[in-house]
């Protein structure tokens, strides 16, 4: 038995196999490019070796536990680190065997597909993970995390990563990333202006962010103008170690282009507290037309993750803070919603846009639509509950005919599950080649043209879409 | 030729085709478990003979006569029973041959193929329905249904139905129930909660219905505490005759968590008929979270199928009444509607509610990501106008990623048309094997998993989920 | 290399791929039923040349021009015409090289299959479009332009167009119309009555419309009866040239169903310019039921096309006008929208009206249901973006098993791009076989029953829903 067959995620009618085969063959080695996730650069400055298998596989991965949750397992016995510093289960032999002896729930889901990946490939196991072999597999992967060349510089060569994109608040010095720069080392990780705690009103400790925000650099934050050339100098900043982009996780992609005098009025009351939710939310719109302008001018490519809410529940949220798998996507509008920054500046040729959605009806009725005409407009890979092989695929499906492939940008890993990595690439690359051999079996695009566009979406576009 | 293929609802591609037929073959004899439906008790109860084949297979049946019907043929025409009484066909053998001259409109619909399996597995026809052999069909479906071994129970064991649910109002007092159970016959046939007399203000006599509730509890149901009272003793009644579930249709999926003390003065508003469209929706949403409370103590497993926007055309309503075919879906939230309720009792793991949906937009952006996080909730099956085999593999296309197999609880009839049961278990199971030989020749699953999960999905699932 | 694949839009699948092959055998050659469209009269009245191929082919069509300008080509350089009259690019061979070097962007999209199909079938391309061979393909497209046998009437022929219906405005004269009918050439070209001038109050100049309306008419438009009779009058006028449909296409499918007192008071309003927004489309709403009520009348068939967000780029509408690919599909709601209508007329048998959608999601949940159960309704094909193979398919997919066939219509062309229509038709029949063969491989439809569908699908329910 072996865990992974070559020919996975590939039609079983052997012409369209035939194809798909053909086509990966021709990108399979091309070096990844990960221009949004959110791994630490601090992995790769300090350049530590990993904890344990559950500390590095298990514990940290909201897509592992939030399945094991709501099959009625304790977050607690999982190792998942409490608010409030209440006791969890520290032995990582111990989660993982809950985690082997549950490993069946994952049937059927990218997660479980992910994992073998990174089993089989990473660390040499050969056998699909059940209660009977768990102390074995855990044994196995425990010695490779002890090797040098499982530190974090030697997987991002192993996984033969071109360039990763780390994520970063707006308030963040980069201390790792100048170490990392400074280290002589000569992998290539940049920083992405993730700006969301001194645009969102709702964040927590907003109004001392501002503050630190002109502290850091030397604007007045108390006025709109000095508020906004303060963004410009952080994004300026971020440039200097390399960031290509932004990136903004609103509730919804609501954007607002006001008045500057209103602009100024509204940032005044976001910052003293007096806002209404309403405005709060006009606040945020209103900065996503602003990012957009900054982005004309210096160059960084504007993503916008919306539609997720956040935190549903509020008793796991106390308990166990953010991030914990209690963000639930939600309809997402973007049709009316973008209008306004697009009737600013979404004809501009020089700004570059790409949208993210967790609502697929807007694929074939909104986003390919839209990414269609408007030229700063280009569609992200499917995202987050959608980065599968079904999602995928309906994405192909869905935006394809109106979008075409020329207004995609590649693939996104979006993770902060390192050794996850080339497993989710590779998806990424099986089922765009499976999806272009069907296009050619059915004569609806020459074979020749499939290995360019297979090229095109597994390497070129996402270098050009983020000007790596 | 024959009326039913055995690899009917298989890829046509060999390998996925004979995988499907082992998978299939694992699981085809198992019983059917029918956890929720429709059927009368009265049937099982009195176990008369059923009368003709149109009054057993066309007039109650909404799915065919729907379709007649927006085809330009009249109701009248099919023997549909008017709320005036004003006359209607009510010659089985008439509306017999108007119904076989038409059957080829039922072509590509599921009602087709529920009807076509069970004339060839019932009633013996071998031949397609058609306007020339419509006599002979009715006669040989009329002469098998004056059989004693059409009756009933008969036909219940035929069908090797383990146990099948019945859906029953609050208020009644299960006496049909009572006479299965004393009658010696061995079949096991429970009924189900269904309080909407009692729980929806918009309820024809609900005022009355409240006093109802009260005789019969001995319950003070004009004070909030004394009704809700009432509902657990009307529950525990239900119980005694092995209820395991309580079933709740409104028209949204809303939910409410009020204080005590304002539940209270709403149920006084409602109850004395001064409650505004708004408040009349808020005391549903409430009992759903009640009725969630009191399931936690008393084990019944909550299904909430909302989102029909029932009797559409009022003329149609006043003509012939509920149930007509012109209940439509509509649009349905479920992430901010949920909400309430899973905010008092949602991470209750002794909680298990069951989701329904009209909505499949749904499946991927908001049911499978609540689903795959909450322990109380689980995914029903395909309901209604999906459970048909293109529902069904959308179901698993779009829910199983994120959801897994395991959160959800394998297949519901949902059906008042008895003699359609072993069709409707079979297409289920068919199309679970297909998509899980899919599964296995793109090897994103193990063969000796997928038929654990097919024995899952057919059998094991809907006993656990439903406590059976 | 050839360009077009006689087996393309079909399954790989060997068995598939056969059964594909012989429905579709029986229905090619079926002449085309072209019930709604965007061709211009005059071109069959004057029989003129068509003018280059820039100008043919690129020039005025959207699904073209959109896609290039999405990937930042200026529309001028194009040669799309300004609304200012500001230069743009006439030379048909700059325009058509810029094109060709660019014509990769189409791949995956049914623009490029149209294009396939007419260079090959029309001009006898052999070799893929591409930079290199731009100029030898426009030559050849050229000189075919010349010949008298690509005129408009010789092409119609050519084509083998049995009948298609122009959208006319409510105030056209319909000249061309007459000229066609006094020309005696037996090309049958009918008019299709399109009375957005007159019916919606945000429509440039709709008083003085009404003005005219009244005129043309010799009705007092100044009144709500008069105005109505004016349309009855005008909806006589277009029949006496063979139109059996009128169109809408407004911003929703909302419907209204006011007292006449009531509707009387709101054109006032209307008329004079005093409505609000919402009394603007309460008014449209309200034109719908009133045109279904005339249709009852006079036999037009009624066709609605809601859900466009027209010129949703104010900069792009005021350099370049109308109809430039800035229309995008926006959310749209049938269930209630139309109930007003519906509870007025919607179970009338002599009521036919044709739905049309841009939002997908409500082909399962929303359209088949209403329309698998009012006689007054049916589903016209995918729409705009979604006519494409993928849209067909999930067409089919999505309405079939609730709808069945026989409440769906055919195709559509819906296009003004002349030259395309036998490719999109091809497309039609060819994915409708493709999709039926399915149904066949699967067991879920008779090999004999699949090519009657074939043949009502391509030729026979287009004829019977449009009456032609």
């Amino acid at each position: 038995m072996t865990l992974l067959d070559e020919n996975r995620l590939f039609d079983a009618e052997p012409k369209a196999r035939g194809l798909a085969q053909a086509l990966y063959a021709g990108i399979k080695d091309l070096p990844l490019v990960s221009p949004h996730g959110h791994t630490e650069p601090r992995w790769y400055a300090e350049n530590e070796k990993f904890p344990d298998p559950a500390q590095l596989l298990i514990v940290p991965d909201h897509y592992v536990f939030r399945m094991l949750f709501s099959q009625g397992i304790r977050l607690e016995d999982l190792g998942v680190p409490t608010a409030d510093g209440s006791a969890v289960e520290t032995d990582g032999r111990t989660i993982w065997r809950l985690f082997a002896k549950n490993y069946y729930l994952f049937r059927g889901t990218p997660t479980r597909s992910w994992l073998d990946h990174t089993f089989a490939t990473l660390f040499g196991v050969t056998e699909r993970l059940s209660e009977t072999n768990a102390d074995a597999v855990y044994d196995q992967i425990a010695e490779r995390l002890g090797r040098d060349d499982y530190r974090p510089r030697a997987l991002f060569e192993r996984f033969n990563l071109e360039v990763i994109s780390t994520t970063d608040a707006a308030l963040d010095d980069l201390k790792w990333h100048r170490m990392i720069k400074g280290s002589g080392w000569k992998g290539r990780v940049i920083p992405a202006y993730r700006p969301d705690s001194v645009v969102d009103p709702d964040f927590a400790g907003f109004a001392a962010n501002l503050d630190k925000l002109g502290e850091i650099t030397g604007e007045d934050t108390g006025h709109w103008n000095g508020y906004l050339e303060a963004h410009r100098k952080r994004r300026a900043y971020f440039k200097q170690f390399g960031a290509t982009s932004s990136d903004h996780g609103h509730p919804t992609a609501e954007t607002a282009n006001l008045l500057p005098k209103e602009a100024g009025q509204l940032y005044d009351k976001v910052r003293t507290g007096k806002a209404e939710p309403r405005e709060r939310a006009l606040f945020r719109a209103q900065m996503l037309t602003e990012m957009a302008r900054m982005s004309i001018d210096d160059g960084l490519v504007l993503q916008i993750h919306p539609g997720a809410w956040r935190n549903h529940s509020p008793a796991m949220l106390s308990k166990f803070g953010r991030d914990k798998g209690f963000d639930i996507p939600s309809r997402t509008d973007y049709v009316g919603a973008l209008k306004p920054l697009l009737d600013a500046v979404g004809t501009d040729p020089r700004l570059s846009i790409i949208l993210f959605t967790l609502d697929e009806s807007v694929y074939a009725r909104e986003l390919a639509p839209l990414a269609g005409v408007y030229p700063s407009l280009k569609l992200g890979p499917p995202w987050w509950f959608h980065d599968s092989p079904e999602g995928m695929r309906r994405f192909r499906e869905m935006a394809t005919e109106t979008a075409g492939f020329y207004n995609t940008v590649g693939f996104n890993d979006d993770t902060r599950a390192f050794p996850s990595i080339p497993a989710r690439h590779d998806v990424a690359r099986r089922v765009d080649c499976a999806f272009l051999a069907r296009l050619v079996t059915e004569h609806r695009l020459d074979e020749d043209e499939a290995h360019e566009v297979a090229k095109d979406l597994a390497y070129n576009l996402v270098r050009k879409a983020y000007k790596l």
